[in-house]
């Protein structure tokens, strides 16, 4: 059966679960600790919090982001069920169900956060029901997800992997998270050379912040390039493969992922070189492009850097937070099944 | 005749030829001021330089850029000029190739700066063999060539105007300068609604520092985006036109111009939207892509931005200043003369 640690050595620094989020237990301390990657790359730093309050607040401030929210108010739900060991089952009930209510607060509109605390309540609910302890019942349910869900990685990252070829040079966009970084560590593993090019990705720089390191980090050659020069390096033959995630891809195929996705797919039909988009799932309510609504964000972060004014303050912005690509511009799409032609994708997961 | 009078009322500040450099006499003090395009937008303010020196420091400290040095030079040598009035015409002339060879200096690599102050020279020496002011002679010099210069901006600014249509949203890239300024002011001069979008340009941001407050001086609509956000506006219809400058093209229709401009030009293709360049002449030294070399810049600018780092310090980057379009991408060139194809280019001049 697949164990995390089989590919731990495989994960750079902000991938490995443990620098995510963990619940700890130092003398009679309980805290929870979570990888501050508001501060990465520059520091590989962590927030310990005593409370589920001080976890709340980090969610809030963005020390996390990506899959860490959840996995960090997971952890603080297990600091919660800790603190109910001397209760009676009414008391603990009801001071899980108000750390619960607090976590899911902390990002309203993001369904994942509310489903999985409620899946982890209902372990929870299962432990007082049994008299076991209610923080290893949840940190249990944690680890086992977290297994089943890089079980799904390394799944992806083995199939991306087999996509690259030796010698090649990867383009990506945004921060691919763990499926793309998996690919990269695989195809090096197996004895590839390889090339990564990751652009900067304005205005949150994940590609910069995020992505470069981490590839960096694998021991894989990785190249910073602007938002703006993809393009120039198809045409000089140095780039073979372009990967990215998908924040989302609709039944028929369209691929919804941060702004900039689209541009290097056309440029990179353009130079007859293939994308290949990491599917996390399927949602059936998405059937197509029509169910698509594109979330505007604050367009002062496109007028500013970190703070820095890049114009005019009376000049107007935009940005939109992601790009469709059409399912023609998309070679394949890699899922834990296979890889599959954007028109099977709809029928992939049955 | 022609008069730069003729357009002021359509030229933002930066591009006003008094608000790029000058030379006054205020009482018995003679200096050149120049507009520091450091400072705009947040700033409209001068440098003034009371010495060849000073001048000489403002342009390799970067305080003017694209046509702005040499005319600063220009200014900095009728300073020169002014102070010969008293000194026999061989002392005369030998302070002259002093202040030449210390401008010349400040741009070794730009040959358009060395050429504009041979022939400003040349214009002094005709000046003293006449024992005429030798600074008038420059700055009459200046005057005359700036009209000729701005005669062709006109003509081309009108050629693109034309190509506007009411109602569309135009596409930019980088600061496309006077050629580009002047086709948005006439077309909206012209009753013509239209609304701008200008990409930042990462790495120096000229987009967001110079084009988007231009536009915006003028009274047309202009937003700012990302480099990676063009494709997503095409993919909403609302992008109708792209323009760009040119820093060169090749005989036979390369278009050599800041990278980005490129991967705009694949997705307009893409999108079916025209892309027009604005081209300033022909150099016939260069007659195809093979004749051209990408200048790589700094790697280290694509790590940071105004001096805050990106990135951990460790990341390899790269900045390649220009990318090329091939002319199969470009539907018309602009040059005084008219609107060409890629492909008639190079018979254009004759």
């Amino acid at each position: 059966m697949f164990q995390i640690s089989d590919i731990d050595h495989l994960l750079p620094f902000i991938l490995k679960p443990d620098n995510i989020a963990r619940f700890e237990i130092v003398g009679n301390s309980p805290h929870v600790v979570i990888g501050d990657r508001s501060k990465y790359p520059l520091e590989k730093s962590f927030v310990h919090c005593e409370s589920v309050e001080a976890v709340a607040v980090a969610i809030e401030q963005m020390v996390t982001q990506g899959a860490g929210p959840w996995q960090a108010a997971v952890c603080a739900l297990a600091l919660a069920g800790h603190e109910t060991v001397s209760m009676d089952r009414e008391a603990a009930l009801s001071h899980l169900r108000a750390a619960q209510a607090r976590l899911v607060a902390t990002r309203p509109t993001n369904t994942a956060m509310a489903r999985r605390l409620e899946m982890a309540m209902e372990a929870a609910v299962l432990a007082l029901n049994e008299q076991r302890p209610v923080d290893k019942a949840i940190i249990d349910w944690l680890a086992e997800t977290r297994r089943n869900i890089y079980a799904d990685y390394a799944k992806r990252g083995r199939l991306g992997a087999n996509l690259i070829e030796d010698g090649d040079g990867v383009l990506t966009m945004c921060f691919a998270e763990t499926s793309f970084i998996l690919a990269v560590a695989m195809a090096q593993e197996d004895g590839k050379q390889i090339h990564v090019y990751t652009p900067e990705t304005r205005p949150f720089l994940q590609g910069a912040k995020l992505t470069a390191p981490s590839v960096h980090e694998l021991g894989v050659p990785v190249t910073l390039i602007g938002d703006n020069m993809a393009s120039s390096l198809m045409a000089q033959n140095k780039i073979q493969k372009y990967f990215t995630a998908a924040d989302l891809i609709t039944v028929d195929g369209h691929v919804v992922n941060k702004v900039g996705t689209f541009q290097h797919a056309i440029a990179a039909r353009y130079h007859n070189i293939p994308y290949y988009a990491f599917a996390w799932g399927l949602d059936p309510n998405r059937p197509d492009r029509a169910s698509i609504e594109i979330e505007m964000r604050d367009p002062n972060e496109m007028k500013q850097f970190k703070g820095h004014p890049t114009t005019h303050p009376d000049i107007e912005a935009l940005y939109p937070a992601f790009d469709i690509t059409p399912p023609e511009l998309v070679t394949g799409i890699v899922t834990k099944n296979g890889v599959f032609q954007p028109d099977e994708f709809g029928a992939s997961y049955q």
